[in-house]
């Protein structure tokens, strides 16, 4: 994946910079026009946007509404498609771990990101609480659950791993 | 919080399972009406449903169409609130990363699951090792990530630090 001549993953250029800006700028608008936290994100694919977003969890009242999440809807919409594997995703700050394994699931090839989890905790939200819950043992976490009835799921399983026109994700 | 009596956290009930058969029907009824995933999720509060959800990524082309997150949003979207304390989320199998952290943004009181993330991964899908990549030092990941002008995005944190109608979610 090449952006502006960029030939390592490490690598970052002025083009990583200009979108990164804007997923920035993305966080103070979406805040200012009370569409939730301060939170912006930018979907880039062969150095064009595919889709932008902002936090929208307490004006849509979806706590799934990140701006990652956001982008990622939009821009699988725009190519109509549910990978973006070739996409870059720019983000405001550290994607939290629902935000991170949604870039997972949606194959994007990278992601360039500003403030991290702990900045997002000293601004109150619960990134880094939630990083840590999910490195814990189930039976450690703060949020109780709870394994029951396994066989009768695996009898779903059974007949997806059966069936000949399913399409893997 | 209690459903059909029941006096702790660790305790099921015959209503737990049969929230969870219901979510694990919609697991084999989504997968065979073609919209994803063989996997449901209902959402319960006060002994009666709030939502459900099929998996979705492959027919509305949105990796982050699992069924935990659809219920999620449409619970959400039936309460009219963006949290959802005083619920249960059922899954036919334990929840992925995404899954999880939306649970836990959305406030659920407690989760109950059938299969595990070794019998997704069984199945072909990446959960167990999206949570083995979450636990990682982002420089050890798969997926590459950069951190850039993180002055720039707490300033605008600074803003929001300050504003004094913000909603906290």
């Amino acid at each position: 994946m090449t952006i502006d001549g960029m030939t390592d993953e490490g690598a970052t250029t002025a083009a990583d910079r200009r979108w990164l800006r804007r997923a920035i700028a993305l966080s103070r608008s979406g805040m200012e026009a009370d569409c939730g936290g301060p939170f912006g994100a930018v979907i880039v694919r062969n150095g064009a946007v595919l889709a932008e977003g902002s936090n929208r969890v307490t004006s849509d009242n979806d706590p799934t509404a990140h701006a990652e999440i956001v982008a990622i809807r939009r821009a699988c919409a725009a190519a109509d498609d549910f990978s973006l594997a070739g996409a870059v995703l720019y983000a405001s700050c550290e994607p939290c771990p629902m935000c991170l394994a949604a870039a997972y699931w949606a194959r994007v090839d990278r992601i360039v990101f500003a403030a991290c989890r702990d900045d997002a905790a000293a601004a109150g939200f619960d990134d880094a609480h939630i990083y840590r819950e999910l490195a814990l043992a189930p039976d450690q976490r703060s949020l109780p659950m709870v394994a029951l009835l396994r066989d009768e799921a695996n009898a779903v399983f059974s007949v997806w791993n059966q069936k000949e026109d399913r399409i893997a994700y």
